[in-house]
């Protein structure tokens, strides 16, 4: 490794550590990641010690060992936790502790081949509960952020051009700033403007009109609009997205209505998913097309039917920095951060006053998703215009032709 | 890949899944690797489930995260063990899950230049008992073997010269036979019978003497010798080391004395260990030297006292396949099957009757060690002869010039 390469590395790692996860002196880290990604993850937990972790534990996945199980594997172990994985989830929510979770899947159509319906299915449900809920409960301290690898660079660019991924990345991650740090602060307050902005609307619906779409999705009252930076009960501020450009709100899951083309490939557990359509009737998604991959979105409705209706609904515009440099990234994301999406699954609670506190039932009957995964796929862009619909019925233009509105 | 290499490691996988852990139907298998061997353990999944394996589970380490560990994690940290991968050790034994263990250290000198001291005491204590508890107790069936890999071939050849560290891998296995069960089965006859002469003899103790050694090591009437072929209580015969060589038995920990000089560099936890020499008083290493390493030895002592006593002596003589190929491999795996070694730490108790239900107290009283490690390292070569004494004071010589002398 070059000393800029290396030098670039130490960058993006105190990125994640300091202004991403936010590590505090004293706390535990955990680091998600896949085999590919062990030189960020050296440099992650490196830093993360420096800034005073008292334990750093690495967890690494590996697409290949999930399509063996997918492939080979009996059908109870697709949808089964191991013990142990839940017991390590449940020490970093009671011991309050940090994590990093590493993105830039470096085989995005590893699966695509499978059974799809199998590949949708083959979710660790009850772990992925435990750290949605450890997320809304605002319990960690946590950020994603990605790695530029051949594979991912292969799929963006059709060669394994990483070097034109790495200064991808670094730009729509403001590594190219002078002082990172300053630009994050500068640019979360851009966010958080916009957020107040929608707020003060009080908006009951969002439209989402052209190319294909025609979609309408209710919004609760008590549900804020945010952007992706959250406070832990202890007081951590973090920037849960790196990069992160959306506004985002939790919808009504009952009220969404009409149809969805989605306008990026979305890469879900190892199949891209292309050309999806998604028809809404009273909040649940009655059908699901897809050019390919639809199968895999099937499956993981059928081993969860809370997964067909709305947890999340965001807005970008096309100004964006991962957005005006024009590329799909295959990997949610960037892409997300490209253009306004809107998630299948559980909804997010952590900005909703006394939220996480409710049952599973008492969430539902209130408009809150509650499943078992969280999947954004995006629906926006220049031939898509979005509006507002207030309470008393009055329609404010938010997005025309990918260009923000508001001021 | 290219088939051929494609077909070698499928192979060796099989070798692993159904000659080494002898994985059954309906169990769950571990796989416990660097990040570095993931082409191979990628295979050894496919084959575990194609052999029936109920759940796979992968747990990757890495080297460079340990070193950050050490370098700058706090000192309780160092021995610390998650209660997750208790809880996760726990459920192999409960369970009685099969166990497949990669070596092949990419680096084996990667903590060469940190305090040594942290090194040899940066052990997670209580996980490692686990380990060591539940294969004296035979409850799990498993296996440790290797996988070829740059950094490794770089440390055996001074080049990364993979290939042929490929060739010398699968000729230590018998993986260049025609039918490698079937070799490996005639192999462990041969062992067994080995084995069988040595019991006959009803010895009492061993001594080794040339090159700087004179060393006297204890053995115990009800401590049989073994190969390193085990049974799980379940009754699953496994090939615990792919390659092996030796025979083996478990001394008396109180009745070593004098000193010994290694013959070959040993790998401990990421320092090369060279021109150790250990003296030994009543069973215990008073004095560890080296000309590198020695502090991380000291270090491991440092933590735990028991670590300064025996748990396992063994001969091998040097016709046998990894002895005559005359390379240093910088792996316990493969050079403590060149030659005879003695291990720090630990008893193996897998084939004493009634040992494994002792307590530590018990154990140690009867001279069987209990340690939180076991660490081998190599005494034997062609200027170290080798006596067996019998209890009436008869010397049986075993071994001259590196060659076996009883039929």
């Amino acid at each position: 490794m070059s000393d800029a390469d290396r030098s670039r590395l130490r960058r993006y790692a105190e990125l994640a550590v300091r202004v991403g996860a936010n590590v505090a002196p004293g706390q535990i880290v955990e680091v998600y990641a896949l085999v590919e990604h062990a030189p960020l993850v050296r440099e992650v937990v490196r830093v993360a010690y420096e800034a005073g972790a008292r334990y750093v534990d690495v967890l690494y996945a590996d697409q290949h060992v999930r399509r063996a199980l997918i492939e080979h594997g009996p059908d109870d172990a697709l949808t089964d936790s191991a013990p142990w994985l839940l017991a390590r989830t449940r020490a970093w929510s009671e011991e309050r502790g940090a994590q990093i979770v590493l993105a830039g899947d470096p085989e995005p159509d590893l699966l695509a081949d499978l059974d799809q319906t199998r590949v949708g299915r083959a979710q660790p449900r009850a772990l992925n509960e435990a750290y949605l809920r450890q997320a809304n409960a605002r319990l960690t301290n946590w950020s994603i952020l990605a790695f530029p690898n051949d594979g991912w660079a292969r799929a963006v660019f059709g060669e394994p051009d990483v070097e034109r991924l790495w200064e991808a990345v670094a730009y729509a991650v403001r590594l190219d700033e002078d002082d990172p740090v300053a630009a994050w602060n500068r640019h979360v307050d851009r966010l958080k403007h916009r957020a107040e902005r929608l707020i003060e609307l009080h908006l009951d619906s969002l439209r989402f009109r052209g190319a294909g779409t025609e979609l309408t999705v209710g919004l609760l009252p008590e549900s804020p609009w945010g952007c992706a930076v959250e406070e832990t009960v202890s007081g951590i501020r973090h920037v849960v997205n790196l990069p992160t450009e959306e506004v985002y709100t939790t919808p009504d899951c009952r009220r969404t209505e009409g149809v969805v083309r989605s306008t990026r490939p979305l890469v879900f557990g190892g199949t891209v998913v292309r050309g999806l359509e998604v028809h809404f009737e009273r909040g649940r998604a009655v059908e699901v097309n897809a050019e390919s991959g639809a199968g895999a979105l099937r499956g993981m409705i059928e081993e969860d039917e809370r997964a067909a209706f709305l947890g999340e609904v965001a807005l970008v515009d096309g100004s964006s920095r991962v957005g005006h440099m024009g590329l799909t990234f295959f990997d949610t994301l960037f892409d997300e951060n490209a253009t306004c999406h809107v998630a299948l699954g559980d909804a997010i609670l952590s900005k909703i006053q006394g939220a996480p506190e409710l049952s599973r039932e008492e969430r539902i009957e209130r408009g809150l998703n509650a499943a078992s995964s969280h999947v954004d796929f995006m629906i926006g862009g220049p031939a898509v215009d979005v509006d507002g619909v207030t309470a008393d019925g009055r329609t404010v233009p938010l997005l025309r032709e990918d260009r923000w509105l508001l001021e």
